[in-house]
Order: structure tokens, then C-alpha cells, then sequence
């Protein structure tokens, strides 16, 4: 088959390599009918992080059709068309028994497309598929359920959960890329009084307008006095990092209220400065974490329910087999406009 | 009347002041019978604390009988013995109407000994007396509830409930003194598995012991393998930070496991480094915070019922006018061998 593979920091391409197979009675084979490309991906092609071995196949967002399952499976069967969470989940080790799938120490977590070959190709192989793939219904289509493996679990678990947005809040998200703005939009299922979002970049902050922020403000022109004035000089009852740098992290430190929350979303690569100084006295909250889509099906629940807009964040589509221009236009937002790109398989519905 | 006056960093002295008489209709007048000392005196003293003016009062932490009232008190009355808690509460904000007395915005929070007068005194003037007092049962001695002033809400709110302490959890407390002994404490009351204190002081390890730690180590001898070998390798559930550096702190996150909370409790001078290279995708919970002392009265009804032992932590006691001498043996405990010191006027039960 074809897939996308990791041959180091800078490289990859679309190669020939071979089809997998069940190689644990546990194991499910998925035929990729979508896919998408994550920041994340393009951290791991910048050497971000080192643990992805060169020849690994990248990705870890699909959609597709089961068509092989080890014996131990019983939950789906070749022919169901399933999502392939970023998350899988051996479902018995201490972790996962606290549904806490991401931090698993049985071989599950964020492995594919990382530790083993992930979902940009043709075919993928998804280890303890009973609790890493979820049977779709038919109202949700396959462009937008694959938003649901990654950024949207990740946004309302980690940004929104995680920040206990209430009704009535003001929520500040720090970051307008395709997690900031899936924070926006799961934010609201809370009903927050004002979400106010922050960007260096004019054309995120109008999809982070048109997608239910009430107020936009650029990062250089000083979103703490925005923050403020907006907020009787209390600041945020929620603060949401989305960018994955100290700056911005340290933002949400200076905007947040006394009693609020910062929930940091952000993939960082270095430390920040945490001003315990003046931080000690204002009880605030701040939390880290890996998404473990444990919300997923109640997600996928809204979606088919039509409570739930998935699409908004797709602004490119391509055939599977045009993944390295895919990839150049998802690393070029600034001159693509792109948020979430989506590659279809030839069978895709 | 006699008090200990601040006269700028590294001066004090026991000085003869006017009384204090009622301000407002909500204040009460209290004849002071028990004080204690507080590490934040000393941090006064040494100037880190620079909205406390030359000629105020010290102290926020007392016992003894209400002898005036303005009109509008009408909970407490002359002849009443009542705790004086480090934190008045006006009741009608909008942080004192969520129970965050802490941050009141009406004049009241921290303000004993701070911004207003305080208790190291004959008489205190306590504004706000409905909120801000707590009338004694007599099954609880004097010296007993001036621990509950501030200490002990403080060990319980700002550790072991903000750190969310669960039964048959491991808990780290980084700093054996006074507060940090008292979440040891407190954090029993929510039957932790295990209790692990760290300090550089042997002599408050051994403390840490006799209240209740099940495992102590010097801060200096590798608390990281200790907590990793006792909790296979995890790390703690919960981290109580109870001195106020940055490097009690960053202890904190490295001994924290994943999903675990860090409660910091202590009042720090500068910045933390904070590492989110590490943490991002830790899952950790971080808190702050002042205390509110809303738990003030169920620790009450405890300490009432024998159920919590408030006078481990006294180690010395002092006729109120030796209150400078007080203030000698507390601030060189590893001289004195002090905990909390309590002063007693001449009608002290």
C-alpha cells in the first residue's frame, strides 16, 4: 500500500510499503477513507519528538471500514465504518480503568503515528480495537466525524473540561488555530457569557468571530486591557492555552481571575516562567494533559444529533494520494488560509 | 494597651498604643486571651511584605472575649469567647457570597496585622465581627482553637481539598513546619494510604512522624527515589508544596505521577520555572490560594468532638507581654525547637 512515512527530521513521502495485518488477536485493520494531518505531525517532521523512528508511517485522525479483526475482538466487524481515535486504549491497566486512556501503560495512548505506523496511508492497523475504534452512524459523515479522533475531544477535554467552563463564564482562548477554535465551539455546549479569542493572526481571529467568539483580540495589541475592561477588571473565569509556547501560557496566567482556571491545551517544548509571586494568593487552577477521548462517544452522540458543527474547520479536501501537497498546504496557513485539512480514500462515502 | 508594633523591616517592639474602640457598626472589640505568631510575621519583619505601614499592629491569629460591639453585630455579643479568624469576610462580594472570604473586595481578606491593626495585643479591633469571628464551645481550650485562626483552614483548604486528597491515596507534604505538619494532619482526616514528609530539618521529620507521617526523608537525600520506590514507580497523587521557594515547588512536579494534583500552600518572593516540556501531557492540577476559612467551622465541630488533635503543634507558651521574647524563640527554630508559640493574656482560661 501507499502511506506517508517519517524518514527523519524534514523528510517524508508518500511510499510504497507493506499492507499491515492483525498482528494481536486484539488488533482491528481499518481501510484510511479520511484522514487528517495534525500540528502535531509537523512538530514530530520538525524532530520535535524524538521517539517517532525514521520509517514510521505518520498520523493518528482517520476514518474508514474495518476490514480485518484479530479474534478477541467483538465490538465491530469487518464492514463496520468505524473512527480511529488518536487514543488507543489496552482498557485494563490502571489508567484506563479511570478512563484516563491517554497516560495508558498497556501499549495503548498516542501510539499511532508515533510509537507504531500510523493512519496516513491506505490501510491502518488499530491495536485493542474494541476500545480504540467507535462504530459511526450513518448521520455523521466520514469529513466530519474525523475531527472527532483528535482536535475536538482534545479541545473540550483538555481546554474545556479541564478549565471547568460554567454557564456564564468569560473564557479567554489563547491560540485561534484548529484546537483553539474546536475549544470555541465545544466552550459554548456551557453556555459561557463571553469567549473571548486571541491571535496574532487577523484571519484566525475572523474564523474564531464567525465560529462564536463574542470578542477577538491580536496578541500584540494587549488582550490583557481587552480582558479587563471586559471583565470589571476581574479578568478570565477560564483561560485556555492553544498554542503550545511560554508567551502564551504565561498570557493566560496574567488574564485569568482570582478563583479561575488555566487549561493549558499546548504542546510545549520548553518551560515557562510561572510567577508564584504574585500567583500564590490569587487560588487559581491550572491543569495540563493528553487528551484520552473518553468523550468521544457523547461527541459523536451531539454530532448525530446535529448539536455539534464539525465541518467549519475543514477548508481543504484532497484525494489520499496527494498527501505531500496536503501537508504543504496545512504548513503554510498563513499563506493558505488552511485550518484542518482532510485526505479522502477512493471508497470514501 | 500594650502591643507589638512594626516599625519597618527588622524593627518591632511590645509598646504601649491606644486602645482600640469601635469604627464601624459591624466591628467587634476583643479582649485578646491567646495569640500565636505566624511565619508571615517574619516575612513582615524582613520587608517582604510592603503594604504592611510603619506603627501597625501585628498578628492575625487569636482568642478571647468579645467586650464591645457596634450596632449592627448580632451574632456575637459582650462576654462571648470567640476565635478571630486571619480572615475577615464583609459578606456581601462577590468573592464572600462564593465563600472565597480570602478575596474579599469589601474591606475585608487578610487585613489583621496586614492593612488594618491586629492581634498581637491587649485588645483587637475585628471588622465585619458576624463573618469574621466564630463563637468557642467550651470543650475546646483556647490555646487549642487560636489553631484554628489560621493554620489549620489553611493545611486543610489550600493542601489537602485543593490538592483533592482522596482515601487510599500517597501524599507528599515538601516542608514539616507548622503548616505543613498541619496538612499532615488534616490530610489524614481523608484516610490517605500513605503520608510522605520531606524537609531539611531532621528534628521536624521527626515531628512529621509523630503526627502521622508514614514515611519521612531529607530533602537532601533523593525524595524522588524515595516516593517513586514507595508508589511503584508512579509518583504521588497528591503534592503539597508548604515552604515557598521555587525549589520546593519544582519538587513538587517531579514527584507528582500523572493525573496528580500539586496544592501549593506556601507564600513565595519570586518566580518558578514550570516545566511544560515535561508536563503538558502529564495530566497535573495545579492550585494556589489564600485561604477562606470556610472550613473554619467544621474543623471546629472536630476539634469539639475529639476528632482532631489541634495542640501537637504548641511548643512553647508565653504570658502575653514576653511577646518579644516569643518572637525570638519562633524565628530560630532550629535553636528552640519551636513549632507554634502561643502568648496568653492575664484572663486566659
Amino acid at each position: 500500500m501507499k502511506a506517508l512515512v517519517y524518514h527523519g527530521p524534514g523528510q517524508s513521502s508518500w511510499d510504497q510499503v507493506p499492507d499491515p495485518g492483525i498482528k494481536d488477536a486484539a488488533d482491528a485493520v481499518v481501510r484510511v477513507d479520511a484522514v487528517t494531518i495534525c500540528g502535531t505531525d509537523l512538530h514530530i517532521l520538525k524532530g520535535d519528538v524524538p521517539d517517532v523512528a525514521t520509517g514510521t508511517v505518520l498520523g493518528h485522525e482517520a476514518v474508514g471500514e474495518v476490514v480485518e479483526v484479530g479474534g478477541d475482538v467483538r465490538t465491530v466487524r469487518p464492514g463496520d465504518r468505524v473512527l480511529v481515535s488518536c487514543i488507543c486504549a489496552c482498557g485494563r491497566c490502571r489508567f484506563c480503568k479511570e478512563a484516563r486512556y491517554g497516560q495508558c501503560l498497556g501499549g495503548g495512548g498516542w501510539v499511532l503515528g508515533h510509537l507504531i505506523d500510523g493512519a496516513q496511508a491506505e490501510y491502518v492497523r488499530v491495536p485493542f480495537a474494541d476500545l480504540s475504534v467507535h462504530p459511526l452512524p450513518h448521520s455523521v459523515a466520514s469529513n466530519d466525524a474525523v475531527m472527532l479522533a483528535d482536535i475536538f475531544p482534545t479541545a473540550y477535554e483538555v481546554g474545556v473540561l479541564n478549565g471547568a467552563v460554567r454557564p456564564g463564564d468569560t473564557v479567554a482562548v489563547i491560540g485561534a488555530g484548529p484546537i483553539g477554535l474546536a475549544a470555541i465551539i465545544t466552550a459554548r455546549l456551557l453556555s459561557p457569557a463571553r469567549i473571548i479569542a486571541v491571535d496574532l493572526a487577523e484571519p484566525r481571529l475572523q474564523a474564531a468571530r464567525q465560529l462564536g467568539a463574542d470578542a477577538i483580540v491580536k496578541a500584540s495589541e494587549g488582550p490583557e486591557d481587552l480582558i479587563s475592561d471586559l471583565t470589571d477588571g476581574f479578568g478570565a473565569d477560564v483561560a485556555i492555552e492553544a498554542v503550545g509556547v511560554p508567551e502564551s501560557f504565561e498570557l493566560c496566567t496574567r488574564v485569568v481571575r482570582p478563583g479561575g482556571h488555566i487549561a493549558n491545551i499546548g504542546v510545549h517544548g520548553k518551560p515557562a516562567t510561572l510567577h508564584l509571586e504574585d500567583l500564590w494568593i490569587k487560588d487559581v487552577t491550572i491543569t495540563t494533559g493528553l487528551v484520552d477521548t473518553c468523550t468521544t462517544p457523547v461527541l459523536l452522540r451531539m454530532a448525530s444529533a446535529g448539536r455539534l458543527d464539525l465541518s467549519s474547520l475543514v477548508t481543504h479536501t484532497f484525494p489520499l494520494e496527494h498527501m505531500e501537497e496536503a501537508y504543504d498546504v496545512f504548513s503554510t496557513p498563513a499563506d493558505s488560509g488552511a485550518l484542518k485539512v482532510v485526505l479522502n480514500g477512493p471508497a470514501a462515502p
